[in-house]
């Protein structure tokens, strides 16, 4: 029985995430996405938006659960009994910045650990920020975040 | 006919941006300098002077203009029939970001192509911020810019 | 009036080939396939063999021809009145070899100039040496190199 | 139930292999240590010494099991049913190469896995080759690799 | 007689920077820590805590002292008769940065050279940053910083 | 006093290395540049060349040594009493290899500090197996490698 918690800002959920969730629901029994405030950005869509808009497209999942969390992550492990972290990898440099969290977060609780998974090649170029500022400029996001996350991205942008 | 973009933020110019420039302009037939606002970071000149001051360095270059724009990227290609963006490479870090662009702006506009040029190894260490850096702290830039970016550099710091 | 020089060992050429000389194709108006010998490895097709297969996998684009070369590759530019070398680029392994290559071939003769165009990122994982790898271990290669390229690789295996 | 491959040439096991697969046995329900020819290099140790030594290092964990294969390694997995492949990241060197094999083994056979652990890093400069060239000039292995394999290493390197 | 520099922001110092430090301090005969504002980031630790916690923590090092310096680092080196600058290495990322200001240094004076140690693994994942935000977090960093930095970190994240 | 050691295959000595060798014999009271046999490729030079031409394209340098040595490279740090191995960095690539030798040389013998120099940026592509290259197909090496190396390189691929 394994338990995972997917974490990240999600602000806001892309195809990329999506990805790395419907795989890591058919590896592990449940999978907890675990959203993170961001203290360094100013996020768009508030904690509650994210949480939302993660339920919608991730509905079809069954053993996949959305909340939130700011405290130190590898705590939440524990008080969850979650074994495993995900992450999902891009590029050369979420390598180097994922390597440094994954051993920082073994010294803070050797009971954790996280695990891996490859994005697929297709949404290697994806990332929540570069499809905020597409949708920003009016460029069309189709295809790169799911239908419900296009909708609130476009009516975002018209209130600003 | 070739007509190319070279977008960036160029605050300031530098001589690595003038090398790419100029050997953009032996290979397109035209090339438009295209100045971004620059969202992220506060400036240290306007648009307009970042505009004029590369009007005056690259005026030896009969098709190289400059313009701004504030928009989608590949919408500008567009209007402006461009087929190409140049973008100039230094490294590893550079790469992997460009990448990450040249791909988003593929699935924005499959018309425009993404072309990157190598930085001359002489120019490799030189980007605006660590010009500015430099010349912040009242070091010598000269070889690193242009004269009057130089002169307008020394001029900006004195003020500050 | 571009000239374009794409070399390469080519052995067997990929889709993630065909994807550069088709861009390539469009942006210069003569592309001249490269063919080179590949002195380190020991090749699994003949040079004739690879400049067959590529004439016959390249028909389509009238401006693409295919050549063999074994000298200096800027010499050889040179003699073809060639002003620019394509290299496509998928990995940050990749930069750092060809941005090697590419400072070693301007101090050999500045008047040629290597430009980079990215591969798609669905051909980012495919290379010549891993496709002869799985059609060795008898994989399905299907969409990853043209149809006449996988008949010559599956014979060739055959009568390994 | 999840059925594991941790693949690779073992030539020999070192600790840091024996770190991954140490916590791919509490993540999963079985590991399979799989054992590559290795045909590009001309291996130290035969398949069978190294099947061997990985039997006697591992016997403490009972759900990790040995053997060798020498085909298409998700045909292997198919075949074991097993849905998930185990890799060990220490560089980015490693990232890259295990990229492109994790993609291209995606495209061959979609009900495989393929997860990444990472090194701890008191290994991340362990190497199989690294140690047998410290071995041969007759450094200390202690603590590279188990008592079994610096016995195995010593009594190689005497030989010839 | 070499006298070094070693620079930073060591916001706060970490065991990672000792390490190097210590290492410094038997290959040049005097080692001069210079704390740096780092205008780009609002620091936890105010200059003068930075530098009394430095003091404590490398009071066993006779031939390692502690200053602060905000302009051109070259220049300092010329005032203190200082031939090298030390830095140490962690990363792929680091080392594009670093390498980008050792360039920029030899340009800005050919006098003072760059030397680059290697962090010892066990703390290629520490940072000051990843320091801080455990301890905002309430994560026992015993083992990461010094005793009194683990105090004056604790007692930091308490008054806010 | 600080000896170093600079080990390499040096097959030939360039630019490069003679630029480390320049720096590194300001900073440290003697080095030893140390020809390592280089075993997995077979050199164009013999040993005994190599030595003589490092030893000619250094005479100016008074207190740069030069032997070889074919053992365990901190066992000669020993012998020599030298406390320091110097190395120089150019590439991304570089620096994980070198990472690697440095933490697994600090592994063998705590007392031997590696210490890493950056190349020049106009160095940054040359190497001996580049520069062999070259020379192999015709082109020109001058500025790449001193003088008596250049005709030594010429001299070599007449006969072959």
């Amino acid at each position: 029985m394994i338990k995972a918690l997917y974490p990240g800002s999600f602000d806001p959920i892309t195809n990329g995430h999506i990805d790395i969730i419907q795989r890591a629901s058919t590896l592990c029994n449940e999978v907890l996405v675990t959203v993170l405030p961001n203290l360094s950005k100013s996020p768009l869509f508030s904690l509650e938006e994210r949480v939302k808009m993660i339920e919608t497209v991730t509905e079809e999942f069954p053993n996949v659960f959305v909340t939130t969390y700011s405290g130190l992550l590898v705590n939440f492990a524990n008080e969850q009994n979650a074994q495993v972290i995900i992450k999902g990898l891009r590029a050369v440099s979420d390598f180097e910045y994922e390597f440094q969290m994954a051993l920082m977060n073994r010294k803070l609780n050797t009971n954790v650990e996280t695990i891996f998974l490859m994005t697929q090649s297709k949404n290697s170029f994806l990332s929540s920020s570069l499809v905020k500022e597409v949708a920003r400029l009016e460029g069309c996001i189709k295809g790169l975040v799911p239908g419900p996350v296009e909708e609130a991205l476009i009516k975002k942008f018209q209130h600003k």
